[in-house]
Parts: structure tokens; C-alpha cells; sequence
């Protein structure tokens, strides 16, 4: 009930202010779409105002469309869809009307994909299948796909067969798949320290117990790894060893090949999500762990959400043969199979060699905003305020002074039209947090320019108020 | 290793007759693709032949086709693609080249689809909406669609906001997302029995204890319904209440209203899934649980697979709003959201009205198919055969006299070319099991004559032949 608490003032209606209060929880995706209200009573004596100023807030929200009410059930949220960020959980999401300055959604920009052409080859598919191409596919994936992709893996130096590449409905589900598998209750797992959400929701589901690692520049920290695995003997790692979300950092061919050691020296086995190799702006491919992997240790999972187009919903998987029934069990219960049109449909775009022109296109484009992004933020962040500098992928970490919470910033920067992705999200304990995160995918260059500089106002703007305001407490802590 | 066990005769190579053997093996089902082979010296000590045996026998399935090898990896099943059911576990996945009389099937036949109608509402979204439909789509599903499947929804006496509703990526999706959110191990799970093993493969993998109560003509049985749930304080019970697979059974309204009563009474949830309700030729349409349910205790999820098309991966789910948010969150790290070019696609098929005169000329087809098998069953098979004369859906369940096994049946009408579904897959002790399902999806009138006609001869000569074989022990066990 906490976060209904507020200090009533003078100057308005009590169920005004209280209106005011509850918007802010909804539009801040404090209080998520179907979330149910408490009873007007409970509300009313928690907040020590009487049950009819609840009931005017309620009626109010309710007219503003903020709430519905069903009968005889409670009173429920209706989510703000004009918001990006906060009330997704890790979907990135980004909805067609959005803050001016989206710097928060890492999810490609619909502008850049490639739609005529895969409409065409959809229509191709269609008149070549017909039918077929809506009925439930073979198990394992699409025959020609899979052996599209066995030829595209060779160019990451994998080398798989067709029989041993599943095809999945997004790379999320690969995640979940693994876990559904591979967790029982009381399992453990490693992650990087920070980490994707999506993930840590699918282990969570599993009444896994995660383990978080941090990761660095160079990779994830190698001796607290293996401390980690000695001590705690998990089932699996879940690691993005190229362009790291949210950091943007990438392991180093010799973390790579340490961690792959230690799979085998602990026995346990890799995930290994690639979603964002392919956006390398500036720096030499490394070898995937699963190149690296002579022990059959790796379940690699490559999604092209975002390389390519998030809603195709579609992945592969690719993990040691020794799961691959398993897995493929998992998959079946799972979604039964994936969509056999989207799989056609993309066979004929990766046939017709359209897939390295679309990387390249891509990777141009998203190679200029980030170094747009990086200039502009050396130039707006004051130097207490450090940032990641990737070399590929679409994120970037900044980390304000120790004692910041970067969700209060979000709030601040959202009120000036910038959202940000606060930092909390990627840590298991999702208290405050003083990192964010930031990306460039909805924004063209000159919103990155203006974004960027209204950001770096609202941030000097952040930290002078907040010193001013915590001044005691601030200097307090300096003796501990 | 039991499997493997044969008695080798005289007539040909000891290679050769292993190599029939487990070529058997692999076309019914019992070894599947990518099943890894014991090792050759394994092999060689079980069966006490040499290892030369095994090696050539190996080597002559590897170039049959039937088999590969992994370097250093040992030696792997190739599923055989050519007969559709047994090794299929759930999914009734139609093959294109299947056996001449496919009597297993499930799978609405692909020439039936609308595609060309489909096709023009594709390319209609993908003009209208561009990149956007390659997006993810908001949460719970794209919003119009929400919207005509509330509409649509109140057809069947269903009345639910686009609030309540969740679009899922099929109805196996639902009832994993249910098995996710809900079960925990141990914990109680009723199926009618028999039921579909796709959920009991989802309740399987929470580790949950399945209690079978039987269904009949008129629905599940109430009164051991009612005792099951006293004994095991079930979190849910997974019913099928129209045209139930594999009987084809239907819920009468009396046991329909017990049922959510019962489900009120003991506090437990109700998963129903309707995929064939629709598919009504004779009888007058009975309500949903979920319109007889007023305390919110019924999980409708409704599949557009079997109406429809399979391979669109498309379904609805509509919960208790005491649930939305708990399996939204679970569909949510299940794959993220469902194809968004689907959705949408979809939506427009609905908008237009297309919905209805698909309904209506699939029901033509289907009613006169399921006619004519009904018929020719009455002629064809014997009278110690029963079968059920479901009004609806695309099941007869069959059954033979006690001690027949469908499974080897199977076999023998396999040999004919017409393929059937034993019916060990529906119970949870799948052993041996005398009834069988059939299903007229995937063949003409013709063959559905032809077919039950092969199927019938075969069904004498097994009854025949096996009380020939066995009859001693047929005699022996009147006396228990
Ligand atoms: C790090 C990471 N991995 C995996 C995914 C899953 O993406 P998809 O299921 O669309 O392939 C995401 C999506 O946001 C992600 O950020
Ligand atoms: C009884 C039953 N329910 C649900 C499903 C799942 O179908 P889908 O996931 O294609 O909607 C099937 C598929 O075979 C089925 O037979």
C-alpha cells in the first residue's frame, strides 16, 4: 500500500491531489494495465480520508479513462500506452506514439524494415505452397530453413547440420525452453550482473535460484565466476558475450575461451544468446562460445528480433546434441511448432542472399546514430556521469555518482520528453539503481542530437538538485 | 535396451535381420529422430552377435537413409517423415507424403484453407501498416483484434471487454501458460480420460500428479469427478466439453452446469478448451463453462487450429481477470507477444465478415465426410467393434474387444496403408490399449470409403487372427 502515500497540501481538493497521485503511478508504469485497486475502504484508512473522497478520485480516474470498474469486482488500471518504457517489464516495446525522445526502446525502428521485400516473398510463398504454408510445420523447424541456416552458421564459424537446428518462435522462447528443461526448483543458475529481465523472469519461473556475476569491459569478471560455479554447481550460465544488453560490452576472445573451460571444468552448460553479433560497427567478429565449444556445452540461440524484424517471432536454437530431444520435447508443449509462413518466407529472403544486404544496410544506419550518440554524449553528460562506449549492439550504459537513483531521473527527463531505460530492471535486487540505459533505435539523427542535449540538461540539472536536497544526508555519508 | 531384443533366424544375414528390425523400429514411431543408437559394442554384447554385425548393420542403415553418424558423436535416428502418427506424439502433424488412407489425422486438410482470401488480407495489412505489423505487438495482443474477438466472443454467449482477452500463439501456448502459472510439482491436475497428451505433456513438465477421470456420452463423470476433487484438492481441471479428443464426446447442459458448480464448490480452477466447438453438424450449440461461470472460476481458451488454420499459431485466452495479469506475465517470458502480421491479418478476416462463411463451408465439408465415415464404419466393421457417433468435431473413437491392443492393429492396418492412432497416447499409462481414434481430414470421400473399407477387413482378420493365436489364453482368462 505504500506507494499510495502522499502528503495532502492545502491547495487543492484532497481527491484531486489523489487523482494526480494515482495518474502518476499509471502513467509512470508504477501500476500496470489490469492492476487491481484497493477496495475504497482499505484506500480511504490507509490514507486516513474518508471513503467519499476515494470514491470522487476513483469516478474521476474512472472518467479520464485511467480505470474501469467491473461489476461487483474492483476497480482496475488501464494502462497508459503513451509511455515506452517503465511499465514493460523487458519487452522494449515501442509504441507508435511515444515521448518525442525515445532513448529508452531498443527495438529496431519498423522504418528500416525491409517490408516490400519480404511481402513479396510472402506472396511468393504463397503461391508456391499454398495451403501448406499454414498447417503445422515438422518438428525441429522448416527442412529448406533449417538448412539455409546450417549454411548461414558456417559464416560464424559454426558448423551444424540441418537435424541438429531447431527453429523457435523468438529467441525468448529459446530462453524459456532451456529452462522449462534444464531447472527444477531450487537450481541454480549464473547470469551476468547486469542482465536481460526476460531471462531472469524464465528462470524465476522455475523457482530457479540466480546467481549474478558482473560483467566488464573485457567480459564477464572471470575469478568471481569461477568462484561462483565452484561453490554453487548451477545447471546452466545464461551470457551475451557480443554487445551485452544493457552495457554494450563484449568478452574478449580470451574470456571466451575461459568461460567455455570453465563449462567443462563445472559441468554445466552455456546459453549463449546472440541477438546483437551482427550489429558490429567497428571492431573484428569474435568467435561465438559455441565455435569454441569441443565438449557440447553450448545451447546457442540466435534471435533475428533484432537484427531483423521482432515480429517475424523467430529464432534458432542450436543446442549439444545430447538435449536437442529434450529440448525439442520442451518446444513441442510449448507452441507445438512455428509459424510455417514466417519460416517459408524468410528460407526465400536468406536464399536469395537478401540477408547480408540487410545487415549491411542496417548495420549502417545504426553505426551513424551511435557514433552520432557517442559524440553527443561525451559532449552533454557532465564528467561525473560515465558511459560505455560499444563498439556494436544498440545500447548504451550510463552510470550516474553512487548515491543517484536513476529511476527519479527518468521521471525528471520524462516530464522534459526524453525517456531513458533506469537501470534498476537488469538486477535482480530491483531496488534503486544508479545506472541506465540508453538506445537508439526510434530516434533519427537530429531527435538523437536535440535528445541528447535535453538529456545532459536534465541530468547536471538532476545532480545539482539532488546535492542540494540531500546535502546533509550526502555529506553524512561521506563519513561511512 | 529391450527394444533391440530379436530372435534371429536362419533365412538371411544376421546383419540384415537387425537391420529390418530396427528399420521397424524407426518407421513405427518407437525410435524418433535424433534418438542417439547404443554404441556398437554395446549392441554387440546385448544381442551376443559381433560387433561386425552391428558395424555392418549400422553402415547399411546409414545409407538406407535411416540413420546418421556425428564425428566421434556416435550414431543418431533419422525420423521417418513418411508415416504420420505414431512417432508424433501430439501434434497430428499431416505430412505432405503420407500413407493412402490417413485415417490418424487430425489436421484440417491445407486445400481447404482460404489462402488466396488470406493472402489479400496480408498484403492489405502490409500496405496499410507497414514495419509496424513486424513489430511486437502491445501487450495481451493487438488491440482490434482484442476487439472483434470480443465481439465474436459474444456469439457464443461469452460477453468479455478487449480488456479481458489475451491473443497467444495457439491453444497449446494457453494451456502451457496455465501449467506455468499455476501448477507447482506435486500439486493436483484432473484430465478426463482418455484426454489430449499435449496438456498432459505441459502438466508433466510442472511436475504435477494427473488424475484421469473417464468420460462419457454425456460428459465427464460427475460423481468420480466429484470424489477426485474432495480426495485431491485439484488446482485445475483440463476439460474438453465439446466434441472432446480424442472420443468426440459432448458436455449435455446438466453436466456442463455441474461441472463449474463442482469447480465453485472446491475451489479449483477450470481449463476449457474449445477448438471444436464449431465444427457442429447435427446438434443444437450448447453453452461454454465459461458463460455458465459466475464466480470466475473457468479459463476459456479457444484455438483457431482446427477450425482454421494450424499453422497461423493463433488462439485466445480468456482467464478470470483474478488471473490476467499472472499468465499475461508468464506469456509474456513464454515468446514476448504473437506475430503481429497475423494478428492482424486475422483481424481483418474477422472485420469483413469471412469468419462465418468459412465456418459454414468447412462444417459442409466436414459434416458430409463424417457422414460417410459414420456409415461405412456401420457396414465395415464388426459387430463386437464400437464406435461413438460424436455430432460434431473430427474424431470416432473405436474400440475393440478388451484384450485387443490397438497398437498392433496399428501395425497391421499400416502394412494396408491406412494409418490410424492407437489409443495408448490419450490415457497416462499408455500401455497397451483396445480402442483407437479416427479422424477424415486429410482424405476424400473416395478414400474414406475405400479406407474404411481396408480397415475394416483388417480389423476382422486381427480379431481372427489374434483369437487364433490366443486362444488358450483367451479361454484361460474367462475364468477370472
Ligand atoms: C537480450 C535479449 N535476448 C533475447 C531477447 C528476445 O527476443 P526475441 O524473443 O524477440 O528473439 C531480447 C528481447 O528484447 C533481448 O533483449
Ligand atoms: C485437444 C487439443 N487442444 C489443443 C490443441 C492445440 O492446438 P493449437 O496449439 O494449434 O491451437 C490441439 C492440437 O492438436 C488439440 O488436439
Amino acid at each position: 500500500m505504500d506507494k499510495y502515500n502522499l502528503v495532502f497540501n492545502s491547495s487543492s481538493p484532497k481527491y484531486l491531489q489523489l487523482s494526480e497521485h494515482i495518474k502518476g503511478l499509471i502513467t509512470s508504469g508504477k501500476l500496470t494495465n489490469h492492476y487491481k485497486l484497493p477496495s475504497i475502504r482499505k484506500l480511504a484508512s490507509h490514507l486516513k480520508v474518508s471513503t467519499s473522497t476515494v470514491v470522487q478520485c476513483y469516478n474521476n480516474l474512472e472518467q479520464d479513462g485511467f480505470l474501469y470498474k467491473k461489476t461487483g469486482g474492483g476497480t482496475y488500471v488501464i494502462g497508459d500506452n503513451n509511455i515506452t518504457s517503465l511499465k514493460e517489464e523487458f519487452s522494449d516495446i515501442s509504441l507508435e506514439n511515444s515521448v518525442p525522445f525515445d532513448l529508452a526502446s531498443a527495438t529496431p525502428s519498423p522504418v528500416f524494415f525491409p517490408v516490400k521485400t519480404f511481402k513479396e516473398l510472402i506472396n511468393q510463398v504463397l503461391d508456391r505452397d499454398g495451403g501448406y504454408a499454414f498447417n503445422y510445420q515438422e518438428e525441429g523447424g522448416y527442412l529448406p530453413l533449417r538448412q539455409s541456416l546450417s549454411s548461414m552458421l558456417s559464416n560464424y564459424k559454426i558448423y551444424a547440420t540441418s537435424q541438429e537446428i531447431s527453429i523457435i518462435t523468438g529467441g525468448q522462447q529459446g530462453i524459456d525452453i532451456v529452462a522449462t528443461a534444464l531447472l527444477e526448483k531450487d537450481d541454480y543458475v549464473i547470469i551476468e550482473s547486469p542482465s536481460y529481465p526476460g531471462a531472469v523472469a524464465s528462470f524465476n519461473s522455475r523457482g530457479a535460484n540466480i546467481i549474478e556475476v558482473p560483467i566488464r569491459k573485457s567480459g564477464i569478471d572471470l575469478i568471481q565466476l569461477e568462484k561462483t560455479l565452484a561453490q554453487y554447481n548451477p545447471k546452466l550460465m545464461y551470457l551475451m558475450p557480443d554487445f551485452q544488453s544493457p552495457t554494450g560490452y563484449r568478452y574478449d576472445l580470451n574470456c571466451r575461451k575461459k568461460v567455455v573451460e570453465l563449462a567443462n571444468k563445472y559441468n554445466t552448460f552455456i546459453v549463449e544468446d546472440d541477438h546483437f553479433s551482427d550489429l558490429n560497427y567497428t571492431s573484428t567478429p569474435l568467435p561465438p562460445l559455441k565455435s569454441l565449444d569441443n565438449k557440447d556445452k553450448v545451447i546457442f540461440i540466435k534471435s533475428f528480433s533484432k537484427v531483423f524484424m521482432p515480429g517475424l517471432r523467430l529464432a534458432l536454437m542450436l543446442p549439444p546434441s545430447s538435449l536437442y530431444r529434450q529440448l525439442n520435447d520442451v518446444k513441442k508443449h510449448t507452441d507445438i511448432s512455428t509459424s510455417g509462413l514466417v519460416q517459408r518466407a524468410f528460407d526465400l529472403f536468406l536464399r536469395e542472399g537478401l540477408w547480408e544486404e540487410h545487415i549491411k544496410s542496417t548495420k549502417h544506419i545504426y553505426a551513424r546514430r551511435f557514433s552520432t550518440a557517442l559524440k553527443m554524449l561525451e559532449r552533454t553528460l557532465p564528467w561525473e556521469v560515465p558511459f560505455t562506449h560499444p563498439s556494436g549492439g544498440l545500447c548504451i550504459w550510463v552510470t550516474l555518482p553512487q548515491q543517484y537513483d536513476s529511476q527519479t531521473l527518468y521521471f525528471e527527463a520524462l516530464k522534459k520528453g526524453v525517456a531513458i531505460l533506469p537501470g534498476n530492471r537488469f538486477y535482480l535486487n530491483n531496488n534503486q539503481h544508479n545506472s541506465f540505459r540508453l538506445s537508439f533505435t526510434s530516434v533519427t539523427e537530429q531527435e538523437i542530437e536535440k535528445g541528447t542535449k535535453v538529456l545532459g540538461n536534465t541530468v547536471k540539472q538532476f545532480l545539482h538538485e539532488y546535492r542540494n536536497l540531500h546535502h546533509i544526508k550526502h555529506e553524512k555519508d561521506k563519513f561511512f
